[in-house]
């Protein structure tokens, strides 16, 4: 399959080398043409690693990932076009963190808004499904990192598209029954508003390779 | 020892139970000081069930718990009075939820402050420790009910008094490596804001008996 990835950072560039371990094709996509990391990425990953600008990758892909930053997610995938993404699974991993002058987080938009439900707005043509904005990047691609049953979270509104997400998941290596659906794509805001939280455990534990897994009475 | 519970809604009346339950004397306080809630609570608490306003409660409890909505959590405390919580844990368990009139979820504060943070900084001589408001009110005084080990959270600058609700969180059942300590009382914005998520997960669930558990790396 065709996979496009928006972003160049370290979340993109993770789940760009895992689909192409797996034998998809993947283009990452970047602001810019010839984009320093993107040619290097593509040039490591052999045959089925391509790069691209944000509207090469959009164009090349069958599923659509934003691994961009929250805050300019929306740039990004307007710089891809809605054309080339309408009808499209279009995975949104982003989180929409604003680090101050003095280094304190804190989410833009939060609340009563989220990323995935802005992509949305906007997409509407997009199969929008908010996934993998709960975890390391590391993490996102092997669960085994983590030892034990843990938990994903997927949450949109077209059911047809969350189930092909879970599908991918779980050619990443999570159980079916490890991904909870939260629902519509406001849901997003939830799981959104986790990161403040994940940070304070991260340095709580002093690692990332840790994660939700929920205990319930059955 | 000397118990308040500041506000008499479901969370109040079942810490409180669970505290009278333990042997120690509970004072329910609410804004009157005859609410129909809180005396019929006392009444059938046993003779160390008492009602009060809460200037009464606070000035009989040698801890005092804030279970008010978080939205009014500061007015309570204000008619509290500063004097009365001086020197004292206080453990804030509120979550600021806002139903909007179409029903639809918000926190406030959030993002850049939280009910935590607002009531240290009100009352700086009380020695503010952020607990409890991650689960519901049931499983908070009866881990038990959730099967398996699983986590609570404390937030506080004041190292002793955290130590102090450990202690108190002990005594209702939850094992001391249970209590993931998330550092200064800034991270209470992270615990509070959980709470959009944790109604999306009792959705998912339909029931509230359930709770995180962290699975990490060793």
């Amino acid at each position: 399959m065709r996979f496009a990835v928006i972003g160049t950072g370290m979340v993109g560039q993770t789940l760009a080398d895992k689909l192409v371990a797996l034998g998809h094709e993947v283009m990452l996509g970047s602001r810019t043409k010839d984009n320093e990391k993107a040619v290097a990425w593509a040039e490591q990953a052999g045959p089925n690693g391509h790069h691209g600008t944000f509207a090469d990758a959009a164009g090349f892909g069958e599923v659509v990932l934003n691994a961009t930053s929250g805050t300019v997610s929306l740039a990004a995938l307007r710089a891809a076009g809605a054309d080339r993404l309408a009808g499209k699974v279009l995975v949104d991993v982003s989180n929409p963190l604003v680090f101050s002058a003095e280094g304190e987080l804190s989410l833009n938009p939060v609340n009563t808004d989220s990323v995935g439900e802005q992509i949305q707005r906007e997409f509407p043509q997009a199969r929008v499904v908010k996934a993998l904005n709960t975890l390391s990047a590391p993490v996102m691609v092997d669960p085994g990192r983590v030892p034990g049953e843990h938990n994903l979270f997927v949450a949109g509104d077209d059911a047809g598209a969350k189930a092909e997400v879970v599908s991918l998941l779980q050619e990443f290596g999570w159980p079916a029954g490890s991904v909870i659906d939260l629902g519509g794509i406001s849901s997003a805001r939830g799981m959104e508003m986790l990161m403040p939280f994940w940070i304070q455990l991260m340095r709580a534990f002093g690692t990332t390779d840790f994660n939700y897994s929920f205990k319930r009475a059955e």
